[in-house]
Formats: structure tokens, sequence, C-alpha cells
């Protein structure tokens, strides 16, 4: 179980550039695994305040089918998750990527209402779309991995 | 355990557009776990050949660092894997995913230099890098999703 203490930026072992790699980037790919280990990866759009990523379980377009919310079930289960910041670039010098792991839980009434705000700073798609009473998945990140150029 | 009756394409149940947009992405992200269901999320460089995707542990620039290696040990412990491959837009209308699921091996002999030819056919960063004995995952896919604009 993770400690309850809250991390330091710098405990997370990353450095400015790649907090701002994290913090800036527009989608990432979270890891999550059943309690069996089968794993599963979707991508996410989220926000980063000081150690918390938040992402929210949202309405984009088309449907909102059972195998998105596998994520969900998963946490339920195992709250172990992985998140990927990943640059990809045909020069391969450039290539980097952030791996931070975490523990995610369900936000509550007050801190979902905050991270919804945070969301819609960063993300103008979701000030147009109904978020009040979505699922906020939360992750209290507990490491930084970083890779490749920074 | 995955019966070893290949699966024909249409059995996969993606189209073929979404074949082809996971055939021709450069980079998708690896979902694996520990057996102790620890989810782990890298980027791939790989090739899509029939219902078998092919990755190799390269020699990109910076280092082969323990922690990008640990792909292989979760194979190794637990060959269920997740692969995303992901559009990401901000004309949230165009978003789109597949996510596959599969059985990951490493490719041995003569199956790893013909996905060795395959990847530097897709890559031509890979004709100039030394890949002989390097370790080759092999993905023998066993369901596909899809999400979005297709």
């Amino acid at each position: 179980m993770m400690s309850s203490r809250k991390l330091l930026a710098s405990e997370l072992g990353w450095s400015a550039e790649q907090r701002r790699f994290v913090g800036t980037a527009r989608v990432a790919s979270l890891g999550t695994a059943s309690a069996a280990a089968r794993p599963h990866v979707v991508p996410i759009c989220f926000v980063l305040s000081a150690n918390t990523l938040y992402s929210v379980i949202d309405s984009k377009p088309k449907r909102l089918a059972a195998e998105n919310l596998r994520r969900l079930r998963n946490i339920v289960e195992n709250s172990q998750v992985a998140v990927l910041v990943d640059r990809y670039s045909e020069d391969w010098e450039r290539l980097a990527y952030v791996l931070l792991r975490g523990r995610a839980s369900l936000a509550h009434a007050g801190e979902a209402r905050r991270a919804i705000r945070l969301l819609r700073q960063k993300y103008s798609q979701y000030r147009r779309m109904p978020l009040t009473g979505r699922p906020i998945i939360k992750i209290l990140l507990t490491s930084a991995y970083a890779w490749g150029a920074f």
C-alpha cells in the first residue's frame, strides 16, 4: 500500500523538463490490469496537478462502450496503474517517453469538481461537454521513469 | 491458453480500414503485466503480418535501460498483452483507437529473421541498425476492439 504522505515533485525523480513534457501532453496511454493480471491500455486525456493525474470518463463522440469502461473495473480490482506519455519522431534521436506509476481511485465530490475545472482549463473541448457526475479517475503518482531525448 | 489454430483476419473482428490503421501506424503502446498484476506500458515500433505483431528489442539511442526490459520479464511471467494504436486529434470527432489483445512470446530463429526483414521494410531506420540476435517479441493477436472515427 502507498503511504498517504504526499510525495514532493523532486521525490518522483523527474526533471522540470520531464514534468513539463507530461503536463503539456494532450494524450497519454493508461495501463491497468485485472486482478488476474490481464493488461488493458486506453488513451486518456488528463491533467497533472502536483503529483496527481486526473482523467474523466467522458462521453466523447460515438459511444461509451463497455470496453472503454474496463479501466474502471480494473482500477476497482487493482489500483496499480501505469501511464505512458510518449513522443514519436521519424528522427529516432528525438524519441522520448515518460512512464509514470501510481495508485488509482475515484475522486470524491470536492476533488472531482476541482479536477473538472483543471481539465477544462487544459482542454477547451471539455468546456462545452457536460462532465458533472462523471467518474473522475485520480492517480497518485509514485514514480516517474524517463527515457530518450530530454 | 491460446489455441494453436491461427485466427483468420476476419475472426479478429476488425474492418479492412481498422487493420490498415494498425498496419501503417508508426508506434503503438504495449501493455504488459507482471504475475502480480503490476501493469507496464512502453512505446513500441512494430510490424503487422497476418494476425501477428512483431517488435524488436532494439538499441535505440541513449541506452537500453533495465526498465525498458521489464516488458520481457513480464512476458515471460505472463504472456497476456494489450497493444494500443491511437490517433489523437484536437478535433475530438476524429479521435480513434484500436486495442489489440494477444499472447506474447519470443520468436525463434527463422521467424526472427523474417520479422527483422519485415521491420526493415517498414522502418528505414532499422536498415542501418544491427538487429541480428536481438530478442523479437511475437504477439499472436486474439482480439481487436476499435473505437471512434473509422
